[in-house]
C-alpha cells in the first residue's frame, strides 16, 4: 500500500504530481475542486460534497461520474486515517480556444494535505474577521458552485496578514455581507437564524446547507435571503462555517463586537457531531 | 536548434510539457495570459501585450520580469517565423489556502500554436455575431486584464455550435453590449466611433488600443464609454478585433443586418498593417 503522506496526488487514479500544461482548468479555470476533511478513515459530508461537484458540473456542462469519484475518495480516505482530500475536476485538455472540446475527456486530481493546524481558541473562544474591501461580482451563472475561478477569494485573502483576524468578511458590489473568504455566514437576528442568500455571488458550503438542515430540525430554521451591512451589525451572535473547521464563533468585526452565545455553540456541536 | 511544433511548450525556460499540479493557475485560475501572434519572425505589439500583462500583475500582486519575457518570446518568434505564442504567468505553487505563498515563485509558460485557420472571408465578407445569453459580471477589480479566470467566456462560447456565427456578443448583467467572447467591439455611431468602457468587465484587448490610437491619429478619435443595446443597433457600421486577428467587420446580430463601411476597412487596413 501507497503511503500517503500530504503532497500525494492521483490524476486519474495514478499516482503523478504533474498535469498536462494544456488542461484546461489551467487556461481558463475551468472545473471545479471540493475540500473534503477525512477523520478516521471516513469523510464527512462525502454525499453533500458530490452533489454540490454534480451541480456544479452540470452548471459547466462538464461530466462528473459521482460513483467513480465516491468510490477512489473513500478507498483514499480509509487509506489516510485522517487529514484533508482535495478534489479537483476539471474539463481535461483542450485546444486554443474557448470552445468546448470534442470529445471533452474530463479530469480528475486528488491531492492529499494535512489538517490545517488552526488554533483551537478559534472554535473555543470566537474569531475576529478582517473587513475585506474586495467585494464579489455578481455573477448568477457561477454563484453557488465551486468552481476554479477563485481570483476574488485570493485578492479578498491578500488584504491582511495580521494573525489576529482567522478569517474576513467579503461584500458584494452593494456592500451587502455575503460570506467569508472560505466560509459561510451566520447571523442570529431578530430571534432567528439568517445566513445570506448565495444566487447572485458566493460559494454554498456544505456545512451551511448541513447546518441548515440540522437546525431547522430541532427548532431553529435558517432563512436564507439577501442580509445587509446594518443587520449583521445588529445580530445578537454570528458564526462562521465550513466542512473543515466546522464552526467559528465571530466576535469581532472592525470596532463591533459579539458575545458567543448558546445558539452559536448549539450550531457548533451539530457541527462537531458530524465532523468527528 | 529545437523544432517548435505546435504543443513545444517553455516552462521557465525549459522544454516541458508538464506542470506541477499545485500551482495555483490550475488551484484557482491564479494567474494571466496572453495570446501573440507571430509574424515573419516577430511579435507585432509585443510591448502592448507585456504592459497588459504587467497591469495585470501589479493587479494581482505577481512579480512580473517583462524584460525576460520580452527576450524569450523574442527568441522563440524569430525560431518559429509564423504562428502563436501563448503566454501564461501564474503565482506558481501554492500550499492549500488562498493566502499568497511567501516567498512567491510566479511561473511561466509559453506554449507554441499554430495561427488559427480563419475563413478569409471573415475578414473580406465580415461576420454575424451570435447574441450570447451569458452576460459578464461586474468587478472592477478583474476588468481590464487577462487574467485566468475565464468561465465566462467559457461559457458564452458554448451556446453555439453554428459557425455561421465566427463570434458573439457578450453583455454585462445589464444588458449592455460590452465585448465579444476573444475580441473588442467598436461601433460607428452618429458619425464617429465608440467601443465600449471596460472598467467594470471585459478585456481591454491591445488591438483596442492600438486602433485607439491610430484612429485618432488620422483623425478619427474613439470614444470609449458605456454603450447601450439600442446605440449598437442604430450603429452604421460594427466591427470586433483582435491581436490575431485583426479586424473583422460585422455585418449581423440576430435580425440586424449592417454593411461594411468605409470607416470599418479604414480601421482593417490599420490593423494590417501592424499584424504584418
Amino acid at each position: 500500500m501507497v503511503e500517503l503522506s500530504p503532497g500525494f496526488t492521483l490524476i486519474d487514479g495514478q499516482p503523478c504530481t504533474e498535469l498536462n500544461v494544456r488542461d484546461r482548468g489551467l487556461a481558463y479555470g475551468d472545473g471545479l475542486f471540493e475540500t473534503l476533511r477525512v477523520a478516521q478513515g471516513r469523510i464527512p459530508l462525502l454525499e453533500q460534497h458530490l452533489a454540490r461537484l454534480s451541480r456544479g458540473a452540470d452548471r459547466l456542462h462538464i461530466a462528473c461520474d459521482t460513483r467513480l469519484l465516491a468510490q477512489e475518495l473513500s478507498q483514499l480516505a480509509l487509506q489516510l486515517g485522517g487529514g484533508i482530500l482535495k478534489l479537483i475536476l476539471t474539463r481535461g485538455d483542450g485546444q486554443r480556444g474557448y470552445a468546448l472540446p470534442k470529445p471533452q475527456r474530463p479530469r480528475r486530481i486528488v491531492q492529499v494535505a494535512a489538517l490545517p493546524a488552526y488554533p483551537p481558541a478559534h472554535a473555543e473562544q470566537g474569531v475576529c474577521l478582517y473587513p475585506c474591501a474586495t467585494r464579489l461580482g455578481q455573477q448568477p451563472l457561477l454563484a453557488g458552485i465551486k468552481h476554479l475561478n477563485r481570483l476574488e477569494q485570493v485578492l479578498a485573502r491578500a488584504e491582511w496578514d495580521d494573525p489576529a483576524y482567522a478569517e474576513g468578511l467579503v461584500c458584494d458590489q452593494q456592500g451587502a455581507p455575503v460570506e467569508c473568504t472560505v466560509s459561510n455566514l451566520f447571523l442570529r437576528y431578530q430571534g432567528g437564524w439568517l445566513t445570506p442568500a448565495l444566487d447572485q455571488c458566493g460559494v454554498q458550503g456544505v456545512m451551511r446547507d448541513y447546518l441548515c438542515t440540522q437546525l431547522d430540525a430541532v427548532g431553529q430554521p435558517v432563512g436564507v435571503r439577501p442580509v445587509t451591512q446594518a443587520e449583521l451589525l445588529a445580530s445578537s451572535e454570528v458564526f462562521c462555517c465550513n466542512s473543515v473547521f466546522g464552526v467559528w464563533p465571530v466576535i469581532g468585526l472592525g470596532s463591533q463586537q459579539w458575545s458567543i452565545g448558546p445558539h452559536t455553540r448549539q450550531a457548533q456541536a451539530l457541527a462537531q457531531q458530524v465532523l468527528l
